[in-house]
């Protein structure tokens, strides 16, 4: 019987940080950088047209990076959030990425589906930053699930700040380009 | 950058799983077995009260066993659902747990919080199995998240049958000894 699993990112994404910068000082640079994630992910035929990554909120320092590794890994869990908190969390080394982890930030390029939004609320993050709205997911025919109506305003509540439509229309871009290239919509077979 | 992490099962299980059957053909069989993985996991000390098992749905033949490991693998992710489904899926070799991945059924000790109903819809399987309600978890200081009021519904409505209450008192009474034992109640720090 399986006793454990590796979460791990498609090569490419070693050479693509060693030439990138390490610090992303706005929300507009943090996302942008996810948007290319995301495009690369496509390009690299590694996964779903999906990017995240978990900063210091205040001075942008980069902790982790996800991209959607479903296909890659055959493991329905290996969104693209999951990965960058699950990293985040090896990188500071706690489980919790609020005071004790650095005070982090999730920035996302498509808003979570139910899945990550439950997970941003257990990985201590202090705000999430979301390009793509959920319904551009669901225009691709991907499913976010049954999220309860006002999502964003149940992190608040507890205490996580959400800032959407950040680059929106680039970040929806790249989900347009992976269904224009065909790429699979995978969905469980009922 | 931290580029992989590992989901991994406490030592003790392997021994736990040589001594135990391999096929359990009802679900009180299965919620039992999945009920003493979340007493062993407190017993040992190695994570929160939870258990969680994928079984072939139809025969009982066990796939792959969860625990909470988030204090062990410093890893907010890790609940017992979560390996339960990632493990499951690396021993079918497929992300859907459907038809491809032998028509499986997901047994929780306690029903799933957010994140884990996520996971649920993503996984592919086709039942899911409670013991111990959310207000169980709830009462000794859990969070389950915002789900959806009828969460239940929500899976039912894509073809996920739930079935609840199974051995409720036997799954709580051991939220209630790990609460009794001080067992930490983990919640990010706002």
């Amino acid at each position: 019987m399986c006793s454990d699993m590796v979460l791990n990112l498609p090569v490419w994404v070693r050479s693509f940080l060693e030439g990138s910068a390490k610090t992303f000082p706005t929300v507009e640079e943090r996302m942008r950088f996810v948007i290319e994630l995301a495009r690369l992910n496509v390009e690299h035929k590694t996964g779903g047209p999906f990017g995240a990554a978990v900063f210091e909120q205040e001075k942008g320092r980069l902790i982790a990076v996800g991209v959607n590794q479903v296909e890659s890994l055959n493991c329905s869990i290996a969104h693209a959030e999951m990965l960058a908190i699950a990293l985040a969390q090896k990188a500071v080394g706690t489980y919790d990425l609020g005071e004790r982890g650095g005070a982090c930030e999730l920035v996302t390029s498509t808003e979570p589906c139910v899945m990550c939004l439950g997970a941003v609320c257990w990985s201590g993050v202090k705000s999430v930053v979301c390009g793509a709205r959920d319904e551009d997911a669901r225009r691709i025919g991907f499913d976010e699930g049954p999220k309860p109506p006002d999502w964003a305003g149940a992190l608040e509540s507890r205490g996580i700040s959400v800032v959407r439509d950040v680059l929106r229309k680039q970040a929806a871009a790249v989900l347009a380009e992976y269904r224009d290239k065909g790429g699979l919509i995978y969905n469980p077979d009922r």
